[in-house]
Order: structure tokens, then sequence, then C-alpha cells
């Protein structure tokens, strides 16, 4: 039993066997992945990582599991883990690589974490608990945690959550996590915190636009898959510094120095990705790597996994809660697509895109 | 000025002459108005009082004003008197006489603060103050303060909103508060709060019965206007306790004991005030104090001063914000009325109203 | 099994017995009164009672005594009655009257919550386990839950405490609750944030000042200890304004009001007993309930029960930490004694104590 | 004027010269350097950076400059540059370089940031503001900011300190900022918060080996001043990882899986500066980098520049609080050195030292 201290839960206890998980070079890695990449440029204070988020969700995975006593202890050592292939800066890179998930598998096919979980668990059954209502419903552990810690490091307002009351008020039904009666304020209240954190900290133009720039100089470099799997950070960023390629050398001292591309349009209407795609090809072959296209996906907020037990048996959360209903209704309410150059080209941006769009 | 500690807003500056109002024997009765009535029987820590939620809306009606020097000085002490009229267990007894604003305005015109307010004011034009958007909208410095106090009291962790960027970012037209846009977010989060603390706190079935308990044992006893308009809680407590009724003095002990009436019916189907009425004179000619019958307004949530700032002008907040627009609409979603009665004859009343029900 | 809801603990949790005692009508009387007395005029916002804080001592009993399997059950009952016989403004009375422990034995001596407490205890033996440790040491359950919880509601910064570390690093070696070593800089913490919240809160002068109008109100209203036993405040203020003598009427309004005396003098400066008493007794005889001499018992501060695990055996927290060393030394530091006196009266008090003192 | 969003104050707001002494890269390298260095193995949630503290100093700065108009402007703007020059992991190779300050001054001559002041300031004379009390007494802005920040970022829970009721209180005499009475209790919590986060966080033995390692494994590697000036800490570990050293590359992985030496000897028994020197040289001799000495200096507190107001004129708060006496006098007391070897061959060393210490 080992004991690590954290500001949104106190005190982490850790079992025996998370401690050795922990203590596998894959794991420490995640001290190198900050939890909520480029949003440092607008948040300064969130320089928090995945390393804390990971111990943070096994830490309420285990309590919830302590309730559900059917739930096994191995969905609760895949919370410890469901982080563990993000590339760095987290989300920013898979614009370019398979989403982290596949990567966390790989890691652990492939690394010293693998090693120690084969003496207590199948790798391939092991890997099939990543999809466990603990980590990967709407309501769960990993969600639980991320809204919580990075409000709190933000400083935003918008992530409070009643999580004592949420832990309390979970039953696994042997296929989901129910909210029972009593929690059910608290689930509504996590899926707002999630509808507000969205504009407000996840996806401030700042941090978009300087994601986009490092996505635009990893392209540039052209790293591998080989090579990025196993990075951090530091490894990144000081590769991207070498480059041979002044491009690449300009994007990551702007990133450096904080001299972001600026805003030539951002907008919800959306022209279509055929439209999009062929503006894009128009301007790289004009500007190169002084314009950026950030054509996101639109969010997705299927809201599949919110049970709830009424007195009618189970519902949706969103049929019992109006509030909730109307999230699922405005998904796309915050989404937006952008154009971003660096200051000193930007009206010739405009006045290109005028000629192109007229 | 003068320094009041808070635990809200950290220090309250109080000016020369908000020091003279506060000195009055009308305003130092309102440390004697509990801010949540009969919610401390559910959350036994909200025992904060009118007069600190006085105090801390003065001092936001006066950090907006700051930003706002066309905001008259007058409406600053408004905020700071807004609630000067609440009775005993604030909006509890409002089911008996006329609205607390009505109480305000009759004690600074027969009481000592009068006397001081009209050194620096006319009355008359000061009681219009009471309508200023300072305290009197959707957005305003009273609900900013009560939903984070009483969240902050409760324990509760749905009130919390961002003040300081609400604050910075309203503005005064001359006739409205205006949400600027980067305070969009904020007074949305605001709102949401209430729409959270009023099922969870607000409307709790506890306090609710036990509001339906006193208002009982004051209608008994049969307090006059003139004898309540100035009232404390030992003045009233006390008066209950001393009452030559034995029901008066019965329902005094049950609340102080905590031993209230149990639910025979609560529910949101709403069979119209007439049947309603008609079912209060049958279950009181039967059962007399033994039963109460709670049928509360519907929730008005018109939501008619909250305006934003947006490139297209100013909008109401329901036509920028779904999530608001779906408040409104589900304003009465937690609506509901209730049948309490005394716990020795609950079963008694159950089949009395299956029988007057078929 | 029950919960409720606490800002400082987040979820208490009753079992079905502490339910049956917090059902009580003595349990629950702690509800009106006030934990810090008179503080409120100093701080507005400390308007918590005794009922929370003896369930937040519950809570914390409990707590230590899960890590701790031999301290037996009726412990940690103790710990939630350990403060069940406070006067109406908690231990501002105790000048008149026995101390509040002696009344919680004679309460349940004689009240509805010694017949709950007969079907599991012997009283008798019951009420020796207030002496348990739990309760009264240094380092125990009780200063744990009040220091914290005062410092939430005065807002004053002083008495955060790292609670979690603490109850995980405290044992019981079957007479003493002995802090292991990890623990040591909490308990150290505990003892410091008590020594600054009894200058600031506790020991504030608008406290003391106040708290020796009510004594002063309650010795002329002649109140025997009979009648005080199971007062609650409602009961003692609406006694002292009924009250057919005088003075004790214009003390209460005055407190109520918040028109307090001033001191004429406040001093560490200690002239001994005899020559504070002698002084008393004319100023009585010349100035009678308008002027008040309010002479405290020194701190004890004997930091007894405060003892470490070091690798050189058990020794007291002050020999291992000089700053607790300090703390014992200067346990003075901060004593006061006072002369007030009413407003109006003050330069004549001025000078009749210049002529004494000549 | 800009707004930054911070945790612990809310919203910082920068004037335009402020933004332009931010947008330098030299100040926006900040944001790589982390607070507390090597202490995120210890608490992982420690990734706070020297750029979130300059700020939250030039906040502290600017408000106690507000209510001390003779502040003159540069003060301030020094205080948002006091920490400009830190090396990588802040203080830790200030054991192998001159101190930080020396960097700052350095920096500021060399950087793009002394364009941006000589256009407001002599370069000399600005860098005499860095001795100013706002920065550099024992109650300081820079100390104010740094004990709230890092108890907030490891949550670790004796930082916390009444910043506003300080910042209050404080004036300005031309030479040392001055706590009045009301100030006095505050300023005293904030240095006995400095000596409880000392061994608590500040001088946690896990930080210190792992600081004994870099030191060591930057030593190897022969750094020059010149090449360490700029760095942040991407360029430092990037640097260490491709040594062409065999004990550089082994010590930084060895950081990188939290792979940390042990302690052979840790003691606060002193045998003097001569004899750990040879012992230093004879373990070096035979073990190289697997043994590391760390033997810090002794702790200065001085307590020079704290100076109170009282009624007999101005005293040391020392003088006046028996507590931060009492600081001053154990300053040692938490001091310790030690020997720290790879865990291989701790069993070795130990022979060794028992062989050499015979």
């Amino acid at each position: 039993m080992k004991l690590v201290h954290d500001p949104i839960h106190g005190h982490i206890e850790l079992d025996e066997f998370a401690v050795r998980l922990v203590d596998t070079p894959e794991f420490q890695r995640l001290r190198r992945i900050t939890q909520l990449g480029m949003a440092f440029l607008a948040y300064p204070s969130a320089r928090h990582t995945r390393f804390e988020h990971s111990l943070g969700t096994f830490y309420l995975a285990k309590r919830i599991a302590e309730h559900n006593p059917e739930i096994e202890e191995g969905a609760v050592h895949a919370a410890l883990l469901h982080d563990l292939g993000h590339y760095p800066f987290s989300h920013t890179l898979e614009a370019l690589y398979p989403r982290h998930e596949e990567n966390t598998k790989w890691l652990i096919r492939h690394g010293e974490i693998g090693d120690v979980l084969r003496e207590q668990y199948s790798l391939r059954e092991f890997i099939e608990l990543f999809k466990h209502p603990l980590v990967s419903g709407d309501i769960d552990a990993d969600r639980m945690d991320y809204l919580v810690r990075d409000a709190y490091y933000t400083g935003v307002a918008y992530g409070l959550v009643d999580l004592d009351r949420l832990v309390r008020n979970l039953y696994y039904d042997g296929e989901r996590l129910v909210v029972e009666e009593k929690g059910v304020m608290a689930a509504q209240s996590l899926l707002l915190a999630r509808s507000m954190m969205y504009p407000t900290v996840y996806g401030h133009h700042v941090s978009r636009i300087a994601s986009a720039m490092l996505v635009k100089a990893v392209e540039l470099e052209g790293l591998s898959l080989e090579e990025i799997r196993t990075m951090d950070e530091v490894d990144l960023v000081a590769r991207l510094r070498r480059s041979e390629k002044d491009e690449v050398r300009e994007l990551v001292k702007a990133m450096d120095d904080r001299r972001l591309y600026k805003r030539v349009l951002y907008t919800n209407r959306d022209p279509g990705e055929g439209a999009v795609e062929e503006l894009r090809g128009e301007l790289e072959a004009e500007f190169g790597h002084l314009v950026l296209v950030d054509y996101p996906p639109k969010p997705k907020f299927e809201e599949k996994n919110a049970f709830v037990e009424t007195e009618n048996g189970l519902r949706r959360l969103s049929e019992v809660s109006p509030l909730v209903r109307s999230l699922v209704e405005l998904k796309d309410a915050h989404w937006r697509w952008g154009i971003y150059a660096r200051a000193d080209v930007r009206e010739w941006v405009e006045r290109f895109l005028k000629t192109f769009l007229d």
C-alpha cells in the first residue's frame, strides 16, 4: 500500500500491483504528457499531466468498485492504464496518428508494463477491459476525474461536480453504470460541466491555434508512428527544435515564444468537408505552412451510456432530464472551424479568401 | 470605511453611510432571520442569515457599479437593504402575509433606518431603486450572492459561479444589466446553478414539510401583520412555544424535535387549484392540523431581464444559449404539490384519500 | 444508515444507533446552540451550531476508530454526545454555571437520550467514555473538527489542517492517541491553528464584550441552574427580552442592536485577582450594570496528551517540535483582561479609574 | 489591459507595458521552468511553473502598491521579472552555477526583454529595484505568492495564508514593508507556513535525491554557464538524454523512470564541511556517480526585514511574536545531509562507510 498526495482526492491509495504498474517506464512517461496539451497558452496554470489524471481515475474507479463488488479488479487496473498511450500534448496529434487507445494497446503489448500485467492477467482479456463502463461511459471515472481536475488547474469555475454523491449512487448492473435516483442531479451536473468546459477550455481558440501549429510542425517533420509512439514532450519538442527544416524550427519557436497565428476565419457555418479540403489545398499551394486550416469533426454527444434508475425502470438520462436532452440537441452549438495565418500574411490571406470565395 | 470578514467575498468594505444603515435595529434584525428558513432540517449547516447575504449583495452591487459609473450610489445602498423586510424564516411566511418587499418599504417608512436614509435620499425615490436591475434582474447582485452563499453553507456543489468574470462583464445600458460576450458562459452557469439548487436545496421535501408545519402554526396562532412585521426568529418561536393553543405548541415542539410530518402524496400531476382547495377543505374538516396540503405556485422563469450583447446587437440570453432556453421550457419539471400528515395518522389519511378520490 | 450533508466532511454516515441518539429532543436542541456564541457580532457568518460540530466530531472519531479496531464503539458514540450539555451561546455562560460537561451528564441521566443509551450501554460506563482520548486529548476528534469548521464559517484562514493525514497517522495505544511520525507535521499544524484562532476569533474583543454583556444580563435575571439546563437560545433570549428588570431588557436590546459597550481598559498586565475583584466591587457600587469587568482565567496549554512516536520511543510533541514548545511557553501572550462601559458613561468611568488607581 | 486567468488570484490584470514584457522570449521561457524542480517526483501534481508564479507576484506587488502610492511603478515591473533568470528545475542547479538573480540581470542586459525595458527605464536603475522590499523582504509579494501557490498545486494544507488581510495591512515607509497591527497574525501565519512547507515539500527527501542526481548529471555533462543561461527544461533534458557519457544517460533515464537512488545516510548530525568533503572525495573515488553526497547549506532565517508597527513604534516581528522568535531559533531543526546510492550498490556503500567511519 502506498499513498500519493493529490489536491483533488486528498490521498490516493495504491495497492501493491498498482504500484508495480506505476513504476514502469511506460507509466512514468505520462508525467511528461500534459493533460490539456496546448491549452496552457490560454490558461498558464494548466500544466497538469496524464499521470495525475490516471491516478485520479484509478481512485474513483476503485471507490465505485467498492460499492459494487461484482466489478472485477482488472477493470480498476484498466482505469489506471486507460490513458497510457497518449502522444505528447495529449489529443493534439490524434489528427495525424491512430487514436491514443490504439497506442495504449501497443505499449501494453510491447513494453515492460506488459510483463507486469501478464503476471496477473491475460493481456488479451485485460485489453478488453478498456471498454468497461468504469472508463468508457458517459458517466465514468475518467470523465469524473478530468472535469474536476481540469477545472482546478485552470481555475475555471465550470467543472464542479459532487463526486462523492455520484460515486455513492452508481451501481453496476453487469453491463452499465446506472445512476440511482439520488445521484441524478450530480450526473446531470457532470454532463453540464462538460458542456461548459468545452467552449471555455478544451476548445479555446488560443489552444486550437497552437494545436494546429503543432500538428503542422509534426506533419512537416514527417515523424513516423514508430517514432511518436513512445516519445514524451521533451523528445518531441527537442526533435522539432533540431529539425533540418526551417519551417519546423520556425513553427516551434513561434509556439515557444507564444507568437501565435491569427484567426482569418472562425465560424460555425460549415461549407462541407469537400469544400474545406479544396480550400485547404489552394491555401497550402499559395501560402505553405503560413496558413493553417482547422476543420475538426463535429462533437459526438450520443449520451448512449447514461442510464438512470427510476420508479418506471431504467431510463436514459436524457429522457429524465430536459437539460441533458437539450445538451444532446445543441451538441454542435460550439463547433467552429477556422483558418489561421501568421500575423504578417493575414491580410494577404484575407484578400486571397475573398477572391477565392467570390 | 469599515471591513467585514466574509467567507465568500473575503473582506467587504462598507462606506460610512452603509455603516450607519447597518447599525440600525431594522438591519441588525436580519442577523436573526435565517437565509434558508427551515432548510436547516435537511442541511444542518445552512444557518446563515439575511444579514450576511445583504452585505454580500451590497459588495457585488458595488463592484458592478465600479465598472459602470453611471449607476447611482443609491442603487448600491438599495442593494444593501433589498431584503430588509423578510419575515422570520425568510420566504416561508409569505404564504400568509404580503411579500417581503412590501414589508421592506414599511420598515423603511416607519423605522430608524428611514431617518438615516432621509439624510441622503428622498424615501420615495429610494424605494423606487429596489426595481433597479442591480437587484431585480435575472442576472443581478442578489442572485449572484445567494447562489454561491447557499452552496457554501449547505455544502452542495451546484452553486459554483465565476462571479469575478460575471462582474467584469456586466454593463448597465441605463435600463438593464447587459452581459458582454465574455461573460455569457458565466451568466449561463448562474442560471443553471439556480435551476439545480431549486430541487436540491430550496425545494427539498424536508424543508417544504417543515415550512408547511410552520405556516400552519402561525396561521393557527392568528398573528396579525402588525405583529409579524418586526419580529425576528426568537420572537416568533418563543411566541409559538407559549401559545395558548395545544395545536400550536404541538407543532412547534415537533419542529424543534424534528419529528416531521410524513408525505402521503407528493406528485407533479396537478389536479388544478379548485380540486386541491376542495380537498384541503375536506382534509381540514376531517383531520384539522394533523394534515397539511402544500400547493405552491408554479415557478416563474420568465428570464425577461437577461440580455447579452452579441455581434448582432442585444439578444435575450435564451436566444443565444440553448441550455438557458431549455431552462425556460422545463421550468415546471421540478414542481410538486404534497399532502403531509403526522406519522400516526398517515394510514388513516391514505384511506381517506382513496375514498375521496374514488 | 443515514447520510448527512456537511460542507466540511462531505457526507457523514450515521449508523442506526447514532440516528436514534440524534433523533432525541436533547440532541436536536443543539441545532439552536451556536458554536461560537457571541462571536457572530465580530464574524457575521459564524452562525453554525453545536449540532453540526457534534456530527463532525463523530465522523472523525469513527474514522480514527476504523484505523484502530481496539477503540470501542461506545467511545465513538460518546464523541457524538460530548457537547450535549452546552448552555445557550456555548461557553459564554460557563462563567455562571457548572461546566457544560456536567450538564451533559445531567441531560443524559434525565433526558430521553438516556433511555436510548441504556438499551446499549450502562450509563455510568458510558459517561466515563467522555474522558476517552478520542475527545479529551490535545489532538482529538473534537478539536480537529472545530478548528476546521470554525475557520470555514468565519472565513478566517488560520484553521486549515490536513485532517486526512492526521486521521491516518493516529494510533490508539490503549491509553492515548499517539501521532505516528508521518503525522507530526499535521499535528503541529493543528496546535498552531488553535494558537492563531484564539486571538483572532475565540478571544476577539467584540465577542468578549458581548459575552460580558450577556453574562451580566443572565446574572441580573437570576436564572437558576435548573432553568438554564435545558434552555436553547430562543428560550434564553426571549426570557431576557421579557424580563421585569429594566437593566436586563436594556442589555439584551443593546446586544440585539449591536450597540456594544466600549473598552475602557484592555491589557495584559495582571494586577492579581484580589485587586481586580476589589475594583469590580467599587465599579459595581458606582455604575451598576453600566460597567463590566472581564477577568478571564489564564489559558491552559498543558499539552499533556499529545504524544508522538519516534525512533526513540514515545515523546511529547513539545519535545519533538520546538514550535509546539514555544506554544506552551507563550500560552499567556494573548491573555487580556478588560473593563467595558456603556458608551455614554465611558468618560466618567475613565475618570473614576484614574482616581481609584491613584 | 489584458486579463490572465489564475486559480490563486482569479483574474490577473496586466497593464500594456507588462504585456510587452510578458511577450518576450525570455519571459515565455519561464513557462518551461517548473516552480518546484524535482518535487513532482514526491508530489506528482506540482507541475506549475515560474511563469504563473511571476504573474502572481506581480499581481500582489501591484495590490500592495495600490495601497502605497509612493511605491514606484518600476518596482512592480521588477516583481514581474524577479525570477526571470531561473535555470531549468529552478533552484536545483544553483549548486553548480551563480544564483539565479545573477542570471536575471544577464538576461535583462542581453535579451529582447532589455530592449523593451529600456524604453521606460534605465537598465541599471531597474536592476536595483530587485532589492526593493516588495520582492526581497521576509514578508513580500514573492513569498506570499509562492507559499499559497505551492500549497495549491501540491495539495498540502500548510500554505494557507490570509493574503487579502496581509496585503491590506502592509505599508511602505520608504525603506521597508511594515506590517500594521491588524496584519500581524497574517504575517505570522506566512512565516509559519514557510516553516512547515520546508520540511514537507521543499526539502522532501525524494525531491532532494532526484535533485542530487540531476546535479550530478549536469556536472558530468560539463555544461558551461553560457550554455545553461538560456536553456529551458526541454533543452536540458534532451541534452542529457543525448549525452555521449553513459553515466549521464543512465542518470537521466533513472530520473525519467523514477528509479531513484536510496538513502544510505540521512541525518542532522553535522560532522563539519571538511569531513564531509573528505568523505565525498573518498566515495567518488570508490563509486563514481553511483553515490551522491548531498550537503546543503544551513537555512538562513534572519528575519531581518519583517517589521511591525506597534504602539511602541516599529518592532521586529520576532520581538512581538514568540512563535516567530522560535522559528528563528529552530531554523536548523529540519536541516539534514545525506548520502544516496543506486539501489544495487547500497549495501556496499554501507559497508564502506562503516569502515571509513571506524
